[in-house]
């Protein structure tokens, strides 16, 4: 095929039984996120550049994939991530909505960089914010729904993590080892990269912050010791280190317990998250092996809702991308088989005397009724052979039309238990509707 | 708020509000599919420029948002249309898979025009498409599709029409008035636009394609006849036109009537469709009283995907949008309450005692069995205020934990009958699970 008709490069073209793993996610995100109390919005696939260029910082900005419109003199983006819509949105919905707004969001979003393994060009991500609340029950609500869409899909503490910081505590942490405070957002950009650079290369860049190699030996064991806040006061106060600053951290340790999440946080002033608006507790999910690329992160971004426009609103939140978590439960062995969720036909229509027409009306009926009805396109009469189609099909039961067609009695056939009995075509639609199809939806939940 | 923080001309925010509209829509177009054995598929969001302008023709290139990317070299559109991405799929799925494959495909879709009423700059759009079969089977699950998804909106014929063309009878009825071979492709365009004219404009083409006001006043006629095949066949014998050039059209009246679509359709030769690959079978969805723009459009393309390097094989397929549906069935009275569509809470859990330990943990237990539970932030220990925050979340039952929290029992009240009995709290899951919320899926079916 001609090059042109390929899919841009780091996009996917998704058949059947590829897109059916993506929904399998989708559906579990938004399952998940609904049962949580969280309501969905969203916004458009593109905005204008401003919207991102101005408060997310370099971390987003030379990942984006900015165009300007052919004949035109605007500058948009393909919307790299969700936050800033959901401040737009946020922005003129506080001060007619019950405070907090609980939000999530799905969808196709976008970068501009050169697609690697877990990071492609386009690829679905789910958004959860809660807006408006100051208090620590944001970050309580977003962690409990971060631990039960874990859960949903099977993987278990010890397999994944919640990497728990705070930004207040990590600067502290980068204070006390003599980092000087107008190198305080330089030193937070290196440390987000320090577990993709080679030890040589983090220690170049750390020297001109104030880091020589003591003070990285010195971190290092800090960052070794993430898991319970005791273990990280202890190595702290080992290491003859102030652990007073580590407070805006640490108070989350009792609710986390009371909530019966502690299983699921690692408590580890390492993660600072690249995005410049985050103003508090920030996180990341990860493989616990540091298999693939993060999960998901997040945090608290308390100034973006006014400096979009709105008033002041504290608002918290975190995104989770398809393509990673695909990966995590990939190399876990925990991803379906798509013919196990692909949808399953109710009745397969098998026309055994020539009744195209009667086949037609009794589809139409069966459609009608809500139900997934279909048929064949050989024209064999050999209903041995369409029964073989019909399993093939996944059906769970079997129609078959004799010549007398509509007016005469249907033979069903029970294709999980073999049973056949006749059937008066106009009560079969009200009766495979009683059998309990298990998901009139399409996606199978299992 | 500052312009450059507004959604972008022609794009749309959703609240959640909003977004149940869109999503009521959406799943009754993917439930109707699934349900006539269609398969979902999807491609990216943004493709090659060069998928659209080589051949869809003028009539979408002039629409498309197109742009080349900030620092790149590649040129690309937003796609305008999901055909030429599954045409492309098609192209290397075609060899190893049964035939007829039928697809369809749900997202968001984009145009770069100036926006008007009913048509957005970003929409969402559904798209169905019989691969492989070269027989008007393929148009008659298309258009039993079409009218089993117009039923399940509630809409009914008379207040909405498939009109019904074929480019072959159009081609014949233009020849039978004079306009030679070498015009035809120009009548066509013209025809296409003839609606959206004056009749003194169209008068005007018209004349240089060698249809003069006689040939007008005929053709006039033939499109004012449109209906069934007996009254148009009338007419053009009435006028002295040759009716055998109808037959291409013709010929799907009886298998309509057959599958009970008769109703449904109205035999118009006045619809062409503007996308230059269809080469056969054209019909487009309206209102009957010509409100609103076209509310769905397709027709068979049987050269495209040999066009883009597959092997050809014929195919048949079309597109509805949210935009011009969501006008018609405001006007009709047809879209439900918003509210009545959001998701409802099974579990609205009460603090009565200030343990709000094990409101959290009840909570992870309810959420974690696939329910839809809710608490509130307010401090107050007010029952009566709490069931108020309760009903007016439409919750179906509240949860209320007094100071014995998760040891004690907990009292369940039935929120629409008034009920209340104690439950102990380890089975409060499990006895609202078995209560049938109905529907875990987040979005009511009603």
């Amino acid at each position: 095929m001609a090059a042109g008709f390929q899919a841009p490069k780091g996009t996917r073209d998704f058949l059947p039984e590829d897109l059916v793993q993506r929904q399998w996610i989708e559906d579990r995100w938004r399952k998940v996120s609904i049962n949580h109390g969280f309501e969905e919005v969203d916004g458009p696939t593109f905005e204008h550049l401003s919207l991102y260029t101005t408060k997310s910082g370099d971390g987003i900005v030379s990942e984006l994939f900015s165009f300007r419109r052919a004949g035109g003199d605007d500058d948009y983006a393909l919307r790299p991530e969700l936050t800033p819509t959901v401040a737009r949105l946020a922005a003129s919905a506080v001060r007619q909505r019950p405070l907090p707004m609980r939000w999530f969001g799905i969808g196709p979003f976008f970068r501009g960089e050169r697609p690697q393994r877990g990071r492609l060009r386009e690829f679905q991500q789910w958004n959860a914010d809660v807006i408006g609340d100051p208090s620590m029950n944001a970050e309580l609500d977003l962690l409990s729904l971060l631990a039960g869409t874990l859960e949903r899909f099977g993987l278990r503490p010890g397999e994944v993590t919640i990497r728990l910081s705070h930004r207040d505590a990590v600067a502290e942490v980068l204070r006390s080892l003599g980092v000087p405070d107008a190198q305080l957002h330089e030193a937070f950009t290196l440390l987000d990269r320090k577990e993709k650079m080679t030890p040589e290369a983090f220690a170049e860049k750390a020297a001109p912050l104030g880091l020589q190699a003591d003070e990285i030996a010195k971190l290092d064991a800090v960052l070794l010791s993430a898991g319970t806040t005791d273990a990280l006061c202890q190595t702290m106060g080992n290491l003859g280190l102030d652990t007073n600053g580590l407070e805006p951290l640490l108070h989350l340790a009792q609710p986390l317990r009371d909530a019966g999440l502690e299983d699921w946080v690692t408590f580890d002033p390492g993660i600072v998250r690249g995005l410049a608006y985050y103003t508090g507790t920030v996180f990341e999910v990860h493989e616990c092996q540091g298999a693939e690329r993060a999960i998901a992160g997040g945090g608290r971004y308390d100034e973006l809702i006014g400096l979009l426009g709105g008033p002041k609103t504290p608002a918290c939140g975190f995104a989770m991308g398809d393509v990673v978590l695909g990966l995590v439960l990939e190399n876990l062995g925990r991803r379906p088989q798509s013919e196990a969720i692909l949808p399953r036909p109710d009745c397969f229509v098998i026309d055994a005397g020539g009744r195209s027409d009667a086949v037609r009306q009794l589809l139409r009926a069966l459609r009608g009724a809500g139900l997934h009805a279909r048929t064949s396109v050989k024209t064999t009469r050999n209903v041995g052979k369409l029964l073989a189609e019909a399993s093939k099909n996944r059906a769970r039961f079997a129609a078959i039309l004799s010549d007398e067609g509509l007016d005469g009695s249907i033979e069903l056939k029970d294709l999980e238990s073999g049973e056949q009995r006749p059937v008066a075509s106009g009560e079969l639609a009200a009766l495979l509707a009683t059998k309990g199809h298990a998901d009139n939806s399409g996606h199978s939940d299992s």
